[in-house]
């Protein structure tokens, strides 16, 4: 597993997201570092990230999966590119996740991402959540690259 | 439109969301009201649901989505009982999020749900997010309605 997340590498221009950004101090700082070939993330979530008493909400779940699969997106791009380099951002065009069984709250969840296509353009990443061992929901993410000239608009 | 929000029907035991339950101090606070054979939400992202700068955070919206599609399903499944019948609750099978452009952040977001498929166990929802009267993303979620004797475990 590499040391330095893939967020840590995002321009800072594109490091503000709620998700995942290391410059937004209210958000939940996703963190995704490669692993062979997939990426994975770990993520404590908060006592209040509840869906009902017991289990996680299925927005975080949501959240991570959109988070870290641009992040495993990011790391396959990068592959192969000096450690000192930015990152590409790329961003989500669609979003999928099933929810195969309640996500018991308490213990860590580890998220691995895996790119199933990649071009210059697009990125499709498959994700799992697994906690104690049971995968307890998927995604599939289809990630857009962002031209490296744009720029926020706010 | 009707006044009381489905979700300040929910039963007190399954009211803890942290997307759009009342009782969680945390939360969002996400709240879906009947309108005809819809059901619309309008959420006021906060300055730092960020995705790049300018844009609302994918995380949320699909939250957003998510929390709404539940109330939206519990309203049409509510559609002829007394008012101050609790709602039934459904939770997440399946969540589907197609970004169709950048969400600005700043403006009102309404969502809009209708139910597609309704039987005794389960709602397809189809929502839409409209900022500015475009039409940013669109959401496909399949609701499960959870047993009326379930009790959370936590």
């Amino acid at each position: 597993m590499t040391e330095t997340a893939v967020q840590d590498r995002y321009p800072d221009a594109v490091s503000h997201c709620y998700g995942c950004g290391r410059l937004n101090p209210d958000g939940l700082h996703i963190r995704s570092f490669r692993d062979g070939d997939e990426a994975v993330c770990h993520f404590q979530p908060r006592p209040y990230h509840i869906a009902i008493p017991g289990f996680v909400y299925g927005g975080l779940i949501a959240s991570l999966i959109d988070c870290h699969a641009m992040g495993t997106a990011a790391a396959a791009a990068l592959a192969g590119a000096p450690a000192d380099d930015e990152s590409p951002r790329f961003v989500t065009a669609s979003l999928k996740v099933d929810y195969l069984r309640p996500t018991p709250l308490g213990p860590l969840l580890e998220l691995r991402g895996r790119v199933v296509e990649l071009t210059a353009r697009k990125a499709v990443v498959s994700v799992t959540v697994t906690v104690d061992g049971a995968v307890t929901a998927r995604g599939e993410v289809v990630a857009v690259r962002m031209p490296d000239d744009w720029q926020p608009t706010a």
